[in-house]
């Protein structure tokens, strides 16, 4: 696919980091970013994550031959509508949303016979936000997961992933649903525990707080509306993993028991061999041969 | 105090660093190191964190004006009774354990009349262990938190303090009860969260692991024999955090109905809030003026 008009919809960290990737390898290709707050656009534009900015919607899709949602999660189904009267034929739509079963499902309906989707969950960002922390190296070497159903066009994924690839993304595939279980554990329940760790902490225990607390909780410092979102839309896979972590919380209250020392060291160094091996395996993927 | 000779019981790596922190910054101070492994105590003169190994521990405190524990948790009691009968009149004994209330009435018990004891939690270190992860900058800027008790001469509380500030440790004072209780928030439980965190994902989810997934699980690298003392000597407390922490948890599972969306962003908002402020005043306390 030629990308000749790519339009990034909703251009903060995310949005504002792929327009300065695809500034950085495409030349040729337009990117519009479309924003409903004018001053965010200007900046957009004179940080170069955009060529031009639009504050309609509509207008920001026209001619576009890629066009990737980056809104929070609550606004995905706003945006579609707001599209799908005037994407050009043959557009493909993707998002960058961290919830996909929803928006994939939305999206079947809302762009049937308008516009191919396909969903994309790009796992980079930090707990910053807005286009003035946007870097073109922002995605480099983060795995991008896609999420086809049996509807979709193998030529649309193929396409979407090698977009994902030319700004320096891997890429896996898997089913919205199976995305969405699998990040309500390793993404989003960690997200709330953190919070709940920072929350429940005493005064007295918080002025103790060194390297090792600052960065469990690290991720607890993301926008509390977006995760808002995330966690609405993902409840039911949010709830299972709770109770998954309140079963091994039980656990480890029973291993407290003195006559139960070595079953609890066991679980301790079982939980650190995993992590190491995990550790191991993320170093291998990130690091090019 | 003048110290011209330092017994360091335990050469890992908080033993090793404090020896080489101590040589760096003190001439004409003999450091003693004790090992039951002959080759950790070679590696340790090798590497220059101790002046000469000992592997009688009676021995190893002959003469000495400071003797630093820093052996396992589990262990001290131990030390205490094996260092009793040959540790001169005048001698002071700290130690650097992770939970302080059984270790400070321990160590009143078993020393009373023999020398003075005050305990230490630098709160320093690594998931790694070992003497070859010693540096002499382990402790710079890192907080250390004396536990005095109403037995405890002011005299000795202070020279104790002037050792850690002089390999560049900020200090601070509370009761051994108060120091157990705080650590459990702040350190013992997230040890254990992190550990459940990395236990209950599914294989599926752990392909996806990033960034933040890593960081919020750091602390689970650590030694299960090292952290299965630490649990099993601050139970009550730890039990207690759990608690705390499970009813937090009830608080984020209910909020997540649909209808509790603003609650839900408040308590999400609340916690990012709380971290950022914590980094923010981390940050002041170790950038010097």
């Amino acid at each position: 696919m030629p990308i000749q008009r790519l339009s990034i919809i909703g251009v903060g960290l995310l949005g504002g980091s792929i327009g300065m990737a695809v500034k950085s390898v495409l030349s040729g290709c337009e990117v519009v970013g479309y924003g409903h707050r004018k001053e965010t656009l200007e900046r957009a534009v004179a940080v170069g994550a955009i060529d031009r900015g639009e504050g309609d919607l509509a207008k920001a899709v026209e001619g576009a031959d890629l066009i990737i949602l980056c809104t929070p999660v609550g606004l995905l189904a706003n945006m579609l509508n707001g599209i799908s009267g005037s994407v050009k034929g043959g557009a493909i739509v993707t998002d960058v949303g961290s919830t996909k079963a929803s928006v994939v499902g939305d999206a079947g309906k809302i762009l049937k016979g308008k516009a191919a989707f396909i969903g994309s969950h790009p796992m980079a960002g930090s707990e910053k936000r807005g286009v003035e922390f946007a870097r073109a190296d922002l995605f480099r070497n983060a795995l991008c997961i896609m999420t086809p159903t049996a509807e979709t066009d193998p030529s649309v994924l193929e396409q979407v992933e090698a977009f994902w690839r030319l700004i320096g993304m891997r890429t896996c595939r898997m089913s919205p649903e199976a995305h969405d279980r699998a990040l309500a554990e390793v993404s989003h329940l960690p997200h709330a525990l953190a919070a709940a760790l920072v929350t429940m902490q005493s005064p007295e225990a918080l002025e103790l707080a060194g390297k090792g607390f600052l960065d469990t909780t690290r991720i607890a410092g993301g926008d509390g509306g977006l995760w808002r979102d995330i966690f609405q839309d993902n409840a039911p896979n949010v709830r299972a993993a709770l109770a998954r972590l309140r079963g091994l919380l039980d656990d480890f209250e029973r291993l407290l028991d003195l006559a139960k020392g070595e079953e609890l060291r066991q679980w301790l160094d079982a939980a650190a061999a995993r992590r190491q091996a995990l550790l191991q395996e993320k170093l291998r993927e990130i690091t090019p041969d």
